[in-house]
């Protein structure tokens, strides 16, 4: 098995997701945002790049079932029913309705992935999940995208990459590529402190600026939801739970 | 005092470049072979983009006076004197010489920091004068870019990178981006075995594949050439001895 990382969308060649599993990371926040939406019921999510194409698409949906959740520099969009804190997706408000759902870094990561076999959504909430699916992928290759900051280097996204190289090399051998390699490293000077992490880092200061810090604690509760989030013809897919735990 | 660093070149925004000090990093081989070329007494090097440059702009100087040198996938490009490995670039060859470099990734990285107030040819050969120069920026911020490779990630740049930031965080304190954060960490777990880490990098094993193991080794070792190459309006200029060592 061959594990390649890339940490920002401008890195993915063809060759690296095409007919691929390819796991994309956006831990701050929409990845762990789309495990929580799901978890709590959620039928489907429409990632969409724009807030244009939010408006659009909802204005073509029955509004009764349909929601609209998104974010720009980090804050709720104006007249969207949902901003990207994962503990706003209660529930009692997202049970059986699909979600249309405009971020910034990660809806980019999961388009320029097209052409991958499969789509996982991965964050430090659904880490089992992903990995006990990652490992059933016996010789086939994994191309982990993180979503990183604005086409720039997250260091959130690198090491919760890392943790999954991490935990899949600890049951078979894997080739590296320089940024999986990197990634490991990253986990291993962090692992003990994930919560600290989020805090420290560039995009958690920010949040924490705009008020976000309990966002941060939820998306550092490593294992806490028992789901994998599928990319299929554009939706991320009704949760399913991994076939073993 | 802020450092940034970026992993490879898609990272560069105009702002993070324009009137700054911009250190570029290619450790295997371009910078480690500029380096090499100027403290043998090559009068300065034009770093070009692609061979068809390099030939046209060779046709129009003086060749008693001008040497062609570069690679593509690492191997001397066909009717080139030279190709990218430093030992070839001995005084013999080289005193009072131009050199018409072209690069694959290096060069690259150098001309999308145009805008730069000054840019600094940065490897480990010559990473104590870097840091003295950048030790006396004061307040001013110092952007770290490194080449990688086919604008991916790569290991063994980052790690110098890394050292870079290490070393000046010794006598003062700076504002770290995420980036910079991650190559010092990677850094501190490569210091003790920077050979070690050419050879296993992905493009050190590569190089060794083709032959190149020595160059491994030269490009390895930490301080053994005093020079500063600056690249001044498309040249990179005569070396000068930093003030203080």
């Amino acid at each position: 098995m061959r594990i390649e990382v890339l940490f920002t969308p401008a890195e993915i060649t063809e060759a690296a997701v095409k007919g691929k599993t390819v796991a994309v990371i956006d831990v701050l926040r929409a990845c762990t945002t789309i495990a929580f939406a799901l978890s709590r019921g959620c039928s489907s999510i429409v990632p969409v790049a724009s807030v244009e194409a939010a408006t659009s698409l909802v204005a073509s949906l029955d509004r009764n079932v349909t929601l609209l959740g998104g974010e720009r520099e980090g804050k709720r969009i104006d007249g969207f029913d949902l901003g990207n804190s994962p503990a706003e997706y209660t529930a009692e408000i997202v049970k059986r309705k699909t979600l249309v759902l405009a971020t910034t870094n990660g809806t980019r990561a999961v388009s320029m992935s097209e052409g991958a076999r499969e789509i996982v959504i991965t964050s430090f909430v659904n880490m089992g999940s992903v990995v006990d699916h990652a490992a059933k992928l016996e010789d086939e290759d994994l191309t982990i995208v993180c979503a990183g900051k604005n086409n720039r280097f997250a260091l959130e996204d690198a090491v919760c990459a890392g943790m999954v190289i991490e935990r899949l090399c600890k049951d078979k051998e894997a080739e590296l590529n320089d940024g999986a390699q990197a990634a490991r490293g990253l986990y291993k000077q962090n692992e003990e402190s994930i919560t600290a992490l989020l805090r420290e880092c560039e995009h958690g200061r920010y949040l924490e600026g705009l008020g976000f810090a309990r966002d941060l604690e939820i998306c550092s509760r490593v294992d806490s939801l028992s789901i994998l989030p599928l990319v299929k013809q554009g939706r991320i897919g009704r949760p399913r739970k991994p076939r073993k735990k």
